[in-house]
């Protein structure tokens, strides 16, 4: 906002008037906006995936708006190349209002309606703020408010977002079923309420996680169907006043070919506008695939933990040093990374149900929040879930020594045992095998019940009932 | 536990041995369990749906016993005949342990296991305790554990509270679908943060409320699929140990029967018995429909405000007095009600998401505290729909001169009447609206600009833009 | 609500009129919000420390109101020995509304005012219902209101529980510090990360957790202040209109008796009657407890995990079997309850803060839901720190010799025997342990560099820099 | 981090080692957190205060060491130049890590360390890398170790950042008193559960403000304190390996120089470095009171509703254009941020608590989260309150003759009315009241019951019991 000493505009408002850089592209709601909130800290600009699709619309509208003849050719020509200019540059500079402004997210829909307007009359040779050439509201926002556009922005934006996370988990999916297949033949002690329980093969977990990515993509894609459904055409409250008949249907067309996307009419736009539901149920989602995961990462660090003085089943890749006092210390800090972002994004999604709820009457005033917490907690997840891929789960290893000998120490092996050589002479293993520190294995192969190899085929059918 | 001073029996476990009243349904197990935990102080007998479901698990579960042999013809009769004469009786007093029992839910299957044992026992004109006679843990439990069953109950459970969930809100679509049609002739002032925005008609704001009770119904019942898929069969921990090839094909075909649903086994068991991620999803969904139900009740209390002081555009039947100083007071109690409702939903919900991500390893031993969140947080949103509807929703009348006159004193007429008479003569009659405290209406009939009827009509159609 | 046959009286309200049994003590009030409202399934008498402190007030002020000549002598001592006996007899039954009745708690009110109402008039040889004779508004409600009875009986309430919640941990803190002393002689494997990292004596983590207990402790008596200061004469609003001057001085003086704790009024009364942060600061320090309890019980499950695939540093007593399909498995119940229990605490808070901050204008309408999750809360979180501590903190073992060996085969020794043998032969000796599965211990003995004393005493002085 | 392809300089570590821009300040262990992790994308610089407090620790650690002889005189005077030096210009851009690194923050202490050596090197013309000089870990990071340095700066940090907050709300406190006064002369209705009730004056409501807002700063105050108790010296685990006696006091000594606090050692360093509650704690406050504050803003939000439709009974200050399709609209952005920022705050606040449950045995291991959560959380709160008390809280003007009007028709004088005119006669005016649409006030006069002074006057002493 450094004004430059040199060369202002006037511009004004029904409050009053300022005076901003004679080549801002933004305007006067823009400044007021930003000189009125800085709450997160974060800008507009700073979701550029966000701000194209605003542009989008604003694009797609202007087209629409000049077949209807509502603007003229020249300024829908203008208004398009704006667009087209701004987009393909990534030119989002002067997108500068703060995600968490005031209300309803109004500013958000005027500083992008001030900059088109001022980047369409800039390319058309005009001067920035020479509104009644191109008016950011009657030409660049016609037919649109600010409810209908930003949702639909938010909505096309979080398409995107979840697409990417749903190839992130896919990615994962791979990964554990060939882990899976990989680790088939290891046998492990399974515990129950961290009692060592029954044997289970090191791979038959990782099936277990693949299953559960797979089912967290399919959930999450199966809500991006409800992304595809659009207010456009609403306005502010779901009358349509201020849009007309075709404006829709047209706008959306347009929109389809941006996005790839089936787009549709909400079926209602009363509830368009006003019910965020939808977004409460896409950011429970992310939240629930966050704590999910979080699960996995969860049991890393536990099999991971030792190397002496923990469960030292596996080994995870060292990525950097684990202390500033300890040499060759090294922490599984790509599963605690992981942990830590599931927390930050189960709070973030304890931001939004409350907004969704405290919606009064004809529109929801909290959008601007619901788009910064659903936008930064996808962020983070992907983040991390990608960090954590490729620094931990894809390398990591199985210390299949320490899982069989573990195993084998343990009475985890006594119900297998049992249906073979009987309860009665199982026990007796099992008492000498705690009195001795001896193996239940090394008894049962002493004392020729069983071979070794004998011992674990058994062991390996039990884990499988088929 | 008031054991009667003349007849005890005794009991044994691993721990030791306690003395039980003679006939006694339950045993040592259920006795340590009541002993050790009372902490939400709600028994499993008070969620009678759980314990039927969990009851015809056993009891599918031997008749497929019986039918491979696996226990003896007489065992199998007397189990099932037990299982059939406590589900019909609905003679659940014997399920006394609490809840919130301490992990995993084992003491939950025990009392289960215990008292079908003891009454299977008594049937057969034995005494129980006669263990050796018919087990608990041996016959009753037999190809089972605590992990696979209590998931399955949890399921089979949450299945018919969602069922009935969604009926509520079917009923609520079919009342706003009504009142959508009813109330379409009144005009009111429509609010974007709560100031006078642009006309709507009363009826269009309750089309939109159907809208999300649909929408949430439809998520709802999508949910339910997920519920479908059963972990019988997977044991403890997935493997299966202790079950066989055949047992879950035919406790499903069996459950299939009871529950008039395709329940089918879970693609990986594993999974099904580590993971408890859908019960995360399905609570949230709860919850999301609490809070979007709740915004409609919010809605309702703005709407009532006053009589004087606030909104007053519909009034909501009295069902109550309303104060105990104010006489004549009365307040939107069934509104509120689903509000602190939809709070209560919601703080249930952020219990269970916590222990999903703390599983541990190859089970989640936080069962017990999932089952009871879920089932009290639908037990509560149920009631509160179903009193909110049938006390408040179904009877409120919109007070339609209210509205209109509130209207027409309002300036969001303006941008419907400049489009019609201008927007230099509308800014006038604005003008002189706000100074002499007359209405627009008034204003424009006088100076015979348009007749009431037009106006009335112009406002209609400024509600649609089709 | 078992209305006799035979006979009936009816009473009327504002909306109507309603048959009820002739003797119940309850009245037409009570027995409409019975009909209304039965969300939770937990009525008013199921929180008999409650029930007993909103009849106090009553109490007193009957007093009051006797002594400042606003009711007669006769109806004065009617309700005092009304609201003596039903206290001295525990007789709630009659206190049947739902904890979450709709609005404001009208209806809580309205219970308490009839029941004493009715008592009063039974003690006196008259029928339930003759309302002319003593009245439940005008006589036993004079000078009061909802609002400022029920937050004064909250808090007083809260105080007591509150209470209760600081002795267990008192009893906790004495308990730990016990163990400080008796384990200090232990050394084990500290670990950071789950990761190997230094030497700690066992008994110092029991000093950490003594003082996280103390300083829970402390904490909650602090805010027990907070609940000293009541709305009594507050009325409705904080105007007391309906209260008179006197009216607080000596309801308060003679509620100072009966609670023996230095009661205040309000410094603010529209401040004590809109405004319940102090609710949701006393439940946030509810679940803080909670969840640092849950820490230390989460510790106990993972050093007590194995006893073969864990860390098995520490033994909990066996309370109950383990398993329904592994014989002789014991989990660690009492910590996971308590983990449990946590959870719920933590969500139960969750659904307060909201109701805080939806008050709206001149009451909060929400204190039934606040009442009702803040008690809950306390209750579980009470029922599981006394479980926890009877038969888990109290009894554990700590396995010295597992503590040991594993620490002395663990690289945590390290940083320790560097102070002393130099670097260099630290990394040799460390090699050379990784290479051959020996202890650093035996390798330093063995060396002669120092004897197993020499090597404990340096590890006990590595662990105290005083 | 774009290396130049010129000039690089070779670090290593355990793992390896990479090539930096020669003259980077950060070092090995930095550059690789900062390709580990970018999960919320904002770096620690953009924490200044926390990088300040980082930084002044590692300062009096200096002097600390150097006094005791641990680290050479010129090394000392090296790194305090380079402390004082970085401070004095605020050149905090080389503290780039994420601020949610991996686990417990160790790339958090990494990057402090090394910057401050490679700056201390430079300052003494040597070049970056340059470790043997100085090195970061055995020079800079002598006696300290990640947990107990973090924990201690973000406890000096917190008590600015509350100090801050504090000083806004009494700021608050000093213009709802103002306020108190100013608007006492007018009566307006008093609302329950949204309905008429009492009259009340306005100023009242202000003084409960107020009341509020001085409690909220108080308590934080309170909370204050606990963050003066720092665990220096504790080391990774408490038990202060690494430190030496004498260090604590003199690093403590040495800091409360800098911050004026009166900063002392935990009484117990496990607990300091295991147990972060008081961070949960603190969270919880800071949630509260953003609840609490956005509860007044939500009053705001309906007195000012409007013009027409609405309450009207105060006007907000119109800061920006409140449409962009509605010309003249002004909404309450600043009530409405506020309420947004809360609901925030709160989502934070519910990532912090499980994150401290979530501490595993001897150290805390989502430090970073809790930093950044809490920090973040402040920052956001602090940036709303402030806003909405210059934009809102001061400027607002209440409508008296709205306020008055409409109390004037209400029946909510009627209860003082009838305290002065008798029961029969009140009722009997407003059944007039109601039939006629005129006011109770007018009809009063008009029989000459009372003079509209009269009325005045009675319903000012209805609003005060004193």
């Amino acid at each position: 906002m450094n004004a430059e000493l040199a060369k202002l505009r006037t511009e004004k408002d029904a409050i009053g008037q300022c005076d901003l850089p004679e080549d801002a592209l933004f305007g006067i709601n823009t400044f007021r906006s930003v000189n009125n909130f800085a709450y997160v800290g974060e800008r507009l600009r700073d979701y550029p995936n966000y701000v194209s699709w605003l542009i989008k619309i604003k694009w797609a509208a202007a087209i629409t708006n000049g077949a209807h003849g509502k603007i003229s050719t020249s300024k829908t020509d203008a208004i398009v190349a704006a667009c087209k200019d701004i987009v393909a540059d990534q030119a989002y500079e002067p997108f500068v209002v703060d995600m968490l402004e005031g209300a309803g997210g109004t500013s958000i829909n005027m500083n992008i309606n001030e900059v088109l307007a001022n980047r369409a009359l800039q390319l058309q040779g005009k001067c920035p703020g020479d509104y009644h050439l191109i008016s950011p509201l009657d030409d660049v926002n016609h037919a649109q408010s600010t409810s209908d556009v930003l949702i639909a922005a938010m909505k096309l934006t979080l398409h995107d977002e979840i697409a990417q996370l749903v190839a992130t988990l896919r990615m994962y999916s791979e990964t554990f079923r060939e882990q899976e297949a990989r680790f088939d033949k290891i046998l492990r002690i399974g515990r129950t309420c961290m009692q060592d329980a029954l044997p289970v093969r090191v791979g038959q977990a990782f099936g277990g996680y693949a299953e559960l990515v797979d089912r967290s993509a399919s959930n999450l894609e199966g809500l991006q169907k409800s992304l595809n459904s659009l207010p456009l055409g609403a306005t502010a409250i779901g009358t349509g006043l201020g849009a007309y008949p075709g404006y829709t249907d047209m706008v959306l067309s347009i929109l389809r070919d941006f996005s790839n996307q089936p787009l549709v009419a909400d079926k209602n736009f009363f509830d368009g506008i006003q019910n965020l539901d939808e977004f409460a149920t896409l950011s429970a989602a992310v939240k629930t695939t966050g704590l999910a995961i979080s699960k996995i990462a969860n049991d890393f660090i536990l099999l991971s933990s030792g190397p002496v003085g923990g469960l030292q089943e596996i080994r995870l890749e060292a990525k950097q040093t684990g202390s500033s006092m300890m040499p060759g210390k090294v922490n599984p800090v790509f599963a605690m990374g992981m942990v830590q972002a599931a927390f930050l994004v189960s709070g973030l999604d304890a931001s939004i149900a409350p907004a969704v709820a405290a919606g009064q009457l004809d529109c929801n005033n909290y959008l601007p929040l619901i788009a910064y917490s659903s936008f930064k907690s996808i962020k983070i997840l992907n983040s991390a879930l990608n960090g954590f891929h490729e620094n931990c789960v894809k390398t990591l290893e199985v210390l299949a020594d320490q899982c069989e000998s573990n195993l084998m120490r343990s009475t985890a092996v006594a119900p297998a045992l049992k249906a073979r050589i009987g309860y009665e002479r199982t026990a007796e293993l099992v008492n000498i095998a705690h009195s001795t520190g001896r193996t239940l294995m090394e008894l049962v192969v002493e004392r020729g019940l069983m071979s070794e190899g004998e011992v674990f085929c058994l062991l390996h059918r039990a884990c499988s009932n088929k």
